[in-house]
C-alpha cells in the first residue's frame, strides 16, 4: 500500500490561520433539485395523507404495502427482536442504556419559582414535550447507538409518546435497531422513511400522529425536509461530517491514537480527524502507525480518503497553544491524551465533548460511557450544545401580580409604554394602578 | 365608528377543531425575491467586507458614511444619551433593568459532575458564548424594552462581548434604545441594519467583529439574512406575528380586558388576539367596551384591521374545555382572568408566559415584571421556550475514564462497535482494555 499522505500544518507559521480555515471549510452545497422534490412530497403527504406515504414508500423502498397499518410494528414485534439477538450483544445494550440513562437523569431541568415582598410570583414552569419522533436510516447504515441516544433523554424527560419512524427497504429491518427501540421505550414504530416519514410525522396523516419535534440521523432528502418542517415542528441540529480533534503531549502508546483517528475516519470519506501535538517526533511515530494499521482495517479505503482529503497533524509550541487551536476549532470530539486532562481542559471553551486521559478513547463515548453521542458538528459547539434531556422540555414563564405589585410594576410600565407609543399597553397597565 | 366584526366561535360545535385550525393559519409566504437579494448582499459582505456594509448603509439608510470608524457609537455617546432622557423614563428603564436582571440571575445553568466507583469521572461543563450579536430595529419601531429583553439574559450568562447593531435612518437614532444599551451593558455599537448587520455579525469585517449567535427582531429582510447564516452562527427563533390568549371567568371588568386585547392588536395588523370565556353575557359585554373604548384608542385603525381579520371571541362550556383550547393554540402570550389562577394553571401545558390572575396585565410582563417579553410565537411553545440566560450558555460533555471504567466500558463498546461493523472503533476501545 502507498504511503498515506497527510497534511501537515505549523501553528506557529503566519499562515497557519488562514491554511487552518480551509482545512475546516465546509460547505453542504444546496441542492436545488433536491429541495424542489422534497418540497413536492412534503405537499402530497399533507395533502393525501397515508395514501401518499404508502406510494412512497412502496416506490423508494420497494415495498408491496396496501393499507397504513401495514406500516406499524407492534410491541411483540420488537421484544421478540430483542430476544433473537445474541445474549453478549443483548447485555451490551442494557450496559449502555443505563448508563446513557443515568447520566441523562442529571441534565433534567425543573419548575423554579420566587415570591416578591409584595406578594407577585415570578418562576418558569418545565414540562415535556407531548410527542417527539425519532429518525431512524434503514438499510446498511442502522445504528442501534443512535436510537439509544435519541430515545432515552426523551423518555427521561418525559415525553408522552415517542414515535419511531425506520424505512425498511424490502421489507428487511436491522434486529438491533428493533432491540434498541425496545430497551430505549419507544412508543410506536412506523416501517417509513425519507421526507415522506419526516412530512407525516411534522403534520400528521390518519394513521401517524403529528409530533411537536423531530430528531434523529438522515441523508441529504431527510435533513432537506427537517429544514423544510422547521417551525411547523421542533428540529434538532442538522449534522455536518462528523470530527475528531486529540491533542496529545507525545506520551500516549502511538498505536492507540492512530486508531482513534481511524475511529473518526471510517465513518465516511468526509469525516475529519485531526491530531495536534507539540512533539514533531511523535506526529512522525503516529504516522508511521497510520501506515502500519491501515492495511488491516477492514474500511481501509474510506480511512485512506478522509485522513488523506480532510485530516491533519497540526504542530504546536506547547500545550496553551494547542488549546487556542481547539478553541478555534471547536470540535465536536476532543480528545485530551495528556499528563493531567482535568487542568488541561480549564483552557477549553469550545467543543461537543471531552474526551480525557489517555484511558478514555471516544469509542467509549459513542456507545456506552453515558454522555450522548449527538454532538454539535462543524464549529457550532461555538453556540451549541450536545443533544440531552433539556431538548425535550420547554419552558413556560409565570407571572402572578399581587394587587400591590401590579400598583409599582404598572406605573413603570405605563413610562416605558408611553415611551414607545404603545398607549393600549400603557392604559391597560394603568387599569390595575 | 361602524360596530366592530369579531369571529365568534363555539368550542362545543363539531366544526369547531377546523374552524380554530384556520383562525390560527399563518403562512409566511417564501418570497423569493428577497431571498435573492438577501443572498447576494450576504455574499457581497463576505467578498468586501466594511466597503460593502458602508455602500448598502448609504444607500439603503441614507447616509453619507466614508470610513468604517464612522459606523461605531463609543461608550460616552451611550452615556450622554442615558443622560439625555427625562428622569421618569431613566428611572423606569432602571427599574426595568434591574428586575430583568434578578429574574435571568434564577435561569443561570451551572456545571456538574458525578465521580463513579471506578474513578470514572463524568459531567457536563457550561461556558457561555463568547460573542453575541443583537439586531435592533432602527426608525419608528425602535423599542428600548427590546434592548433590556434581549441584552441582560446575555450578559448574566457571561457573554464575553455583546454587540449591537441598530440602524440609523438619515443619521437619526432614538436616546431612548441608546439609553437601554447603557443600562443593559452592550460592549459596543455599530449603526447598521438590515441583511447587511446580519452578514457582517455572522461572516465579520475589518471593524465589525464575527460572533457565535445573533439574536432580535428585525424586518423580513434581517428575518431572511438570519434564516440564511443560520450554522455559521446560531439564531434566536424567527417569530411571528404576536399573539394573547385570555381566558376569562367573567369576573373582571371588561373594559380591563378590552384593553388587553388592544394591546395585543396594536402592535400591528397581523397580531392576534383572543377571548375565551364560558359565559356568553361576559363576551357580549366585552366586546361592547371594545366599541365603546375604541374610538379612543391612538391606534385604532390598527387595532380595528387586527381584531376582525385575525381576533376571535370561543365561548366554552367551562374552564376545563378552555385549558384544552388553550393547549391546542399554544399562545405566545395567556392571560388566566380567573378567580384561582395558580391551581388553574396546572392544566395549562403549552404556552410561552402565562399571565396568571385579574391584576396581571401582559403589559407588565412585557416591560418590567421580570421575565422575557421575547417568547415562541405561532404555536412553537409546543416544542420551545421564552428567550433566557441558557440561550446564552452552552455545554460540553466530559468523560474521563479510569483505567479500570475504560476496561469495563471497553468491552461493551467492542461488542456494540462490531454490531454495526465499526471496526476501528471497537479495536480503538479494546486498546484500552
Amino acid at each position: 500500500m502507498p504511503e498515506i499522505m497527510i497534511t501537515e500544518l505549523d501553528a506557529v507559521s503566519p499562515d497557519f490561520p488562514g491554511q487552518l480555515q480551509n482545512l475546516l471549510a465546509w460547505n453542504e452545497s444546496e441542492d436545488l433539485d433536491i429541495h424542489r422534490q422534497v418540497l413536492d412530497i412534503i405537499a402530497d403527504v399533507r395533502r393525501n395523507g397515508d395514501k401518499a406515504v404508502i406510494a412512497y414508500t412502496n416506490r423508494f423502498d420497494h415495498r408491496q404495502v396496501n393499507s397504513a397499518a401495514e406500516l406499524e410494528l407492534d410491541q411483540n414485534s420488537l421484544k421478540s427482536a430483542f430476544g433473537s439477538i445474541p445474549t453478549d450483544q443483548a447485555n451490551a445494550l442494557k450496559t449502555a442504556a443505563n448508563r446513557i440513562r443515568s447520566y441523562a437523569e442529571h441534565q433534567k431541568i425543573e419548575s423554579w419559582d420566587y415570591t416578591e415582598a409584595d406578594g407577585t410570583v415570578l418562576g418558569q414552569k418545565i414540562t415535556p414535550l407531548d410527542r417527539v419522533g425519532l429518525y431512524v436510516p434503514g438499510g446498511k447504515a442502522a445504528y442501534p447507538s443512535s436510537v439509544l441516544m435519541n430515545a432515552i433523554p426523551a423518555k427521561v424527560a418525559g415525553v408522552g409518546e415517542l414515535i419511531m419512524v425506520v424505512p425498511m427497504p424490502k421489507g428487511e429491518c436491522n434486529p438491533l435497531v428493533l432491540a434498541a427501540a425496545y430497551l430505549a421505550g419507544v412508543d410506536r414504530i412506523f416501517t417509513v422513511g425519507g421526507a415522506q416519514a419526516v412530512a407525516a410525522l411534522a403534520y400528521g396523516t390518519e394513521t401517524i400522529p403529528a409530533v411537536a419535534k423531530i430528531v434523529g440521523p438522515g441523508n441529504i432528502y431527510v435533513a432537506t425536509a427537517k429544514k423544510l418542517v422547521f417551525g411547523q415542528v421542533g428540529i434538532d441540529m442538522i449534522a455536518g461530517p462528523s470530527e475528531i480533534l486529540i491533542i496529545c503531549d507525545g506520551l500516549t502508546n502511538p498505536d492507540w491514537i492512530a486508531m482513534d483517528l481511524f475511529s473518526q475516519a471510517e465513518h465516511d470519506e468526509n469525516a475529519q480527524a485531526i491530531l495536534i501535538s507539540p512533539d514533531k517526533a511523535y506526529l512522525a511515530a503516529v504516522k508511521q502507525s497510520i501506515n502500519n494499521l491501515l492495511p488491516t482495517m477492514e474500511r481501509a479505503e474510506i480511512i485512506r480518503t478522509s485522513l488523506s482529503t480532510r485530516g491533519a497533524f497540526i504542530t504546536v509550541k506547547d500545550l496553551q497553544q494547542a488549546a487556542e487551536v481547539a478553541n478555534t476549532i471547536a470540535p465536536e470530539h476532543l480528545e485530551l491524551s495528556v499528563e493531567n486532562p482535568e487542568a488541561f481542559s480549564q483552557h477549553i471553551h469550545h467543543a461537543g465533548a471531552i474526551f480525557m486521559g489517555r484511558y478514555t478513547a471516544e469509542a467509549l463515548g459513542d456507545y456506552c460511557a453515558g454522555p450522548n453521542h449527538v454532538l454539535p458538528t462543524s464549529s457550532s459547539a461555538r453556540y451549541s450544545s450536545p443533544l440531552g434531556v433539556y431538548d425535550f422540555q420547554k419552558r413556560t414563564s409565570l407571572i402572578n401580580c399581587s394587587k400591590a405589585g401590579a400598583k409599582e410594576l404598572g406605573k413603570t410600565a405605563s413610562v416605558l409604554a408611553r415611551g414607545e407609543s404603545l398607549f393600549a399597553h400603557a392604559r391597560s397597565a394603568e387599569y390595575r394602578l
